[in-house]
Order: structure tokens, then C-alpha cells, then sequence
């Protein structure tokens, strides 16, 4: 499948290179079309890499993932252009927090509102499936190195076929459990987790984990 | 021991009835000392069950439980009194939430802050310890009936020794695994979650859930 990446940072060169990895085609999109840390990843990842604008790689892709940082999400995805998204399923990660130390919710209508909702009011004719934001890049593309695998992954997205396109997706990663949380107004809920997220980290002392719903 | 519950609600009935079933002489306290439910309450608990004020059921208690609805518990607290609370325990398992169906954090200063902490700054000579904030009234005090007890609970709290008394307690209800975050400041982690708790239970369809943090 052609996938784009939108964001050159870790998480995107991280699920970039599983991509490339499982057998996708896979543009990695950045302000600009020649940006250095793109062109680092695609010498490595051989000929089904290839970098370009957001736009680009929007364009690029049948599945497109929003890596940014939360607080420049907007700006990236206009970047990119609602033509470039149009229909596409829009995978968001990003959280909507500050500085990483404190996990400070950046917006001022955390409880009432959520990035992955902006993101889609911004986009309507995007399929925008909010996932993968509850757990560190590693555990991410592998799920499998936290306890084998037997942990949840959250899904919010108001088009189910679009969840089930990006479950087939994650499952191909190692992700065996899906939570559907609902329409995407649900992302209140996983992007809310981030500062208990935070805390367990420190208190853990490790980043490789996650929470599992058990009944 | 001598435990006082701070509230009539359901919480603060479930939690009470757990404590006498266990043992404990339990007094529950309320605005007015003659308190219609907690006059019920008692008369269906035996001679280890009694009622009072918030203040008396502070003072009556070695360690007391904030049982009180996020929006008023510091009032219910003030009017138990510093004096009262002074050198206690005081096991906070109220969250500062709005109107259940919504979610709504209704602290401002959400991310920033949290009610553990503004309890523990308006009472800095008892020691708060948050818990049981993150489950159902009936998952806290059976937690057996969920995955046999196999997934965690949360401890945030200043005074090491509080939160090894409050683990103790919490052993008898069933609880196995503690997860100490650290101090107060951490409760914001644990009432921040709240709002993916309410999806969750959307989702699920039932208030018999938990999460277990997995490595």
C-alpha cells in the first residue's frame, strides 16, 4: 500500500520504517521537499522510501499518518491541503501536550475538546482514526515487547470503515487488541490519558509499557 | 481501627458498609448530625456503625475517606475542620468532575493542578492520600469481581508512611496491585484519566472494568 508520513521526527521516522519494513511504498512528508533528516531515512530505507512536502506525501498516500507535534498539527495538515487529503484515511498520533516534562494539555478546551476533533472539523472529507497516541514509539511498531503483546490499543474515528482499515493496519505491527472508543469525539478521552501516561513513565522509569482494559 | 467516611453518597455508603463488614467501627459523617441516609445507613450496620457531622467523623477517625462529589469536597472538609483532620490519614477518592454523562473536568486549572493537591494545601497537616479514584464504587470495594483482581490502583501521596497504611487497608478489600506514582502532584495523572474512564465505559457497556499497567 502507498502510505505518507506527515512529520520527520522520531515517531514518524519510527512508523515510516516499519512501513517500508512490512512491504509499503512510503513518502515521508516535510515543510520542504529536499528537508535533511527525510533524505537521511530515505537512503536508508532503500527504493520503496521517498520523501517530498506534506503535500506529497499526502497525495502519495492511500493511508495517511499525522506525526507531527500536536502543537503544529493544524498548521502541517493545512500545509499539506484538504485537496491532498481528500477521502484519505488520516491516521492522528499527535497529542495535544506542551513541554513533554510537564504534560501540560496545550489546549484551552481540554475535557470539552480534543486535536483529533479540530483535526477532523478542519478536514470533513478526511477519515481521520485517532490512535496510537497512548504509548511510546517503540512500543508502537512493536507491540509485541511489552508483554507479548497482551495490551490494548485505542480506536476513535467516526467511520468505521476507516477503523477497520487501520485495525488491519496495526495488526500486521503486532497489535492484537482493539478498543473502538466511538466517534472521534472519544479522543477527549485517550488524549486526557496523556498525563497519567506521564506519570507512570516516571514512576515506572521506563517508557516500555502500556495499560491493558481488563473485565 | 476507627474509620470516618466524609459523605452519605453511594461511595461513601459502599466504602462504609465494606469497612464494618471488615471489622472496622465506622462512623459516617454528614452536614447535619441526624442525616437521613446515614441514620439508614446505620440502622442496617449494627452497633459497629454510627453517624455524626463531617467534623465528627473526622475526629472519630484514624483514617477518614473523602467520599464527597469532586464539586464540594473541600466545603464537606472545611466544615469537618483542620483541627479534626489534623495528623489523619485522609484517603481522597473524589474527582473533580461536573455532570457525570459529560466528563467534564470542572477545575480550571486542569493538568495544572488537581483536588488532591488543593486538599493537601488546605490541610497540610493531614496526609492526603489519593486512591480509588480511577474505578467504579463496586470495582473498589470488591475488586475480585474484576479479571479476579489481577489489574492495578493507583497511590498518590507526600507521606510514604500514609500510603503503606492506605495499601494495608486497601489488601483487605482484595487489591493486589499498587501502583505509587509518587506525591500529590501525581493525582493529576489519575483524575486526568477519568475522561478515557467514561469512554471506556461507553464502550464497554458495564462499570466492571479496570486497567492493568503492563511491562
Amino acid at each position: 500500500m502507498n502510505i505518507g508520513i506527515i512529520g520527520t521526527g522520531m515517531v514518524g521516522e519510527a512508523l515510516a520504517t516499519k512501513l517500508v519494513q512490512l512491504g509499503h511504498a512510503v513518502k515521508m512528508g516535510a515543510r520542504s521537499a529536499t528537508n535533511e533528516k527525510a533524505a537521511a531515512w530515505v537512503q536508508k530505507n532503500g527504493k520503496a522510501a521517498s520523501q517530498g512536502t506534506f503535500a506529497d506525501a499526502a497525495r502519495f498516500g492511500e493511508i495517511v499518518l499525522n506525526c507531527t507535534s500536536g502543537a503544529v498539527s493544524l498548521e502541517a495538515l493545512r500545509a499539506a491541503g484538504a485537496e491532498a487529503l481528500r477521502g484519505k484515511i488520516l491516521i492522528d498520533v499527535a497529542n495535544p501536550l506542551g513541554e513533554p516534562d510537564q504534560g501540560l494539555p496545550i489546549l484551552a478546551t481540554a475535557g470539552k475538546d480534543s486535536l483529533g476533533e479540530q483535526i477532523q472539523r478542519a478536514f470533513p472529507e478526511t477519515r481521520v482514526v485517532k490512535t496510537l497516541n497512548t504509548i511510546n514509539v517503540d512500543v508502537m511498531v512493536n507491540p509485541r515487547s511489552v508483554a507479548g503483546g497482551d495490551h490494548g490499543l485505542f480506536l476513535c474515528g467516526n467511520d468505521a470503515g476507516a477503523k477497520a482499515s487501520v485495525r488491519e493496519l496495526l495488526s500486521t505491527f503486532g497489535w492484537k487488541e482493539f478498543i473502538d472508543l466511538g466517534d472521534i469525539t472519544t479522543a477527549r478521552g485517550t488524549e486526557s490519558y496523556l498525563p497519567l501516561w506521564l506519570r507512570l513513565m516516571k514512576s515506572l522509569g521506563t517508557v516500555a509499557f502500556n495499560i491493558k482494559v481488563v473485565r
